[in-house]
């Protein structure tokens, strides 16, 4: 088994809080200070950051260096490879549930061709 | 703030583990039993059923409770559920690139029409 823990194990385990997710639904509408991100969670501006360490670590967000502020920005791309990772599991079984139903249909017409030769 | 966790909470905490990825994907392939899921991980059975738990709490597979060797089974539901909410935060960020985009472009016409009548 791989020990180390990937960028999908973080990105993953980032969004498994509501608190993370409220931050980035946010941040999806434009960039914020801890300020303005503390406010509609009612939480303390320290604890947001906490939240925000873990996101950063994830690539999920970033945070500008220079400005006062430091204002919060999202970043798309880990949540790209995230909704890859998924869409191909449920790709792979739609198209595994595709293949059955075919299967199971020529299965009926073999049946129904049987019936006819009776 | 949420208290409880929530399903996504627990789906997204449940896709943070590789060997847990790697068992939804060969799932998506077709059902499989612990010890089928076992062999590729390098992993014991009570590893396995240990992350088939997480994942079965997690709605993200479900195990036949008649058959001898209770088969495992991808449930695509919750996989959906976590792909459309990425897929949302994504769909917003780019709808307001896409109007920071026509503003600046706006701005640029604007520019240019104040020139011409210099």
């Amino acid at each position: 088994m791989v020990k180390y823990k990937s960028r999908l194990d973080i990105v993953f385990a980032a969004l498994a809080h509501p608190a993370r997710r409220t931050i980035l639904a946010r941040l999806s509408h434009g960039d914020a200070t801890v300020g303005e991100l503390a406010q509609p969670l009612a939480m303390s501006p320290p604890a947001v950051t906490k939240h925000l360490k873990i996101l950063e670590r994830a690539g999920l967000i970033r945070r500008s260096r220079s400005a006062q502020w430091r204002p919060c920005r999202l970043e798309l791309a880990p949540l790209r490879t995230a909704s890859e990772w998924i869409e191909e599991q449920r790709k792979q079984w739609e198209s595994r549930l595709d293949r059955l139903e075919n299967y199971l249909g020529d299965m009926n017409k073999e049946e129904r061709g049987d019936d006819k030769a009776d």
